[in-house]
């Protein structure tokens, strides 16, 4: 019997939503489920070359995040002082529980077959060239993704 | 044979996030999918009547946005002018590039049977009346979604 | 003939974010629907106890957001007083047109069936502890989400 399938978009490129499309991805693989996450958006800022490691998170807007802020803040520390220093927090956390890190989990998903496939036209609009991208990835648009979802069982927007 | 159906839940109401459902319908009803999408919370903004152009993207929690900002902000700007900013720099590089906006796209969609649902209950909380809304728009609720979705192929939450 | 099924994966943890998963889940539990939904990341903030009426709501990053902010902001007041105005107008507005509490909408979800299952591995990230949790709730990774979703006819991440 033909394996299941599942498809991924991946739209955000923070440090926290970077996680959900590879850790899914990656447990489905083990699960011998075919994969194809389609990174557009911000997403493509995850398979930049170079990049992974240096994705960021903010505490502007999320009020559920789940740590300690300095506050009232620092109005001279200014906000990209915060997300430094809530993208230093999450990181130690996963870290101190043995989270693989972005960069591990790529590597992970592409040794366990997963496909990325990157949106050829946010590349265009971005100034995204091919080869900033990193390897093993195909590009393609909407149309690639749409013919590879209707044939799967779970589809995903993150 | 049936066409394939995609239900996609609007649910975002920021320049960039009224991409992906507009661009995945246009794309899915062009490969002769039926469409439906389900204006909700924030999402409804996109099809408030002479809104869609109006919409505006934050650089605010989204350290992904590839776009450079001044920082550190002046202070005296404040907030709204941020936002400002990145939304001329978001719509200039889509022009830039030939994207339609995010009111074409409505057009197009529309135009290529892509049916629109706008949340009923949303609208109430909202104080949004079914004349601001644009025309060709029908009006229900979760269950009018589900009815879609559960026997759709694909269905996808922005 | 079996029921159809729904997987839902609850990944925010914000006032307006915690109402479409609940929302979704109770309006296709009364229609005979199998729910799951799998909280992780911020989504365990809605399921700690003694916290889903204590979610917030930012309009930091959120321009689609329908509710005057005084701008420009008294920066003596800072963001999370920013937080606090937008928090109170949100449940004020719902409560204005009878839209249940997020906790009323736990209970109702519960009442009809819809399972809850909490992440294990967040949770460790977090330091949040099983007894933190509301009851009722199971304890599981993406792999128990995966073999349910697997075999739903509707998958959602919000």
């Amino acid at each position: 019997m033909a394996n299941k399938k599942m498809t991924i978009i991946a739209s955000k490129g923070t440090l926290d939503m970077a996680y959900p499309p590879l850790l899914l991805a990656t447990t489905a693989a083990a699960m011998d489920i075919d994969v194809t996450i389609f990174f557009t958006f911000y997403g493509l800022q995850i398979i930049r070359k170079d990049n992974a490691e240096k994705l960021k998170v903010s505490p502007l807007g999320n009020p559920a995040m789940p740590m300690p802020m300095p506050m009232p803040m620092p109005a001279a520390a200014g906000l990209p002082a915060l997300d430094e220093l809530a993208t230093s927090m999450m990181k130690e956390m996963f870290k101190k529980h043995s989270v693989a890190t972005v960069g591990e989990l790529l590597a992970l998903a592409q040794e366990s077959g997963v496909k990325f496939v990157a949106c050829q036209m946010t590349m265009d609009v971005m100034g995204i060239k091919q080869e900033d991208i990193i390897s093993g990835v195909e590009f393609g648009g909407a149309a690639t993704w749409m013919d590879v979802a209707a044939d799967s069982q779970v589809n995903l927007l993150v």
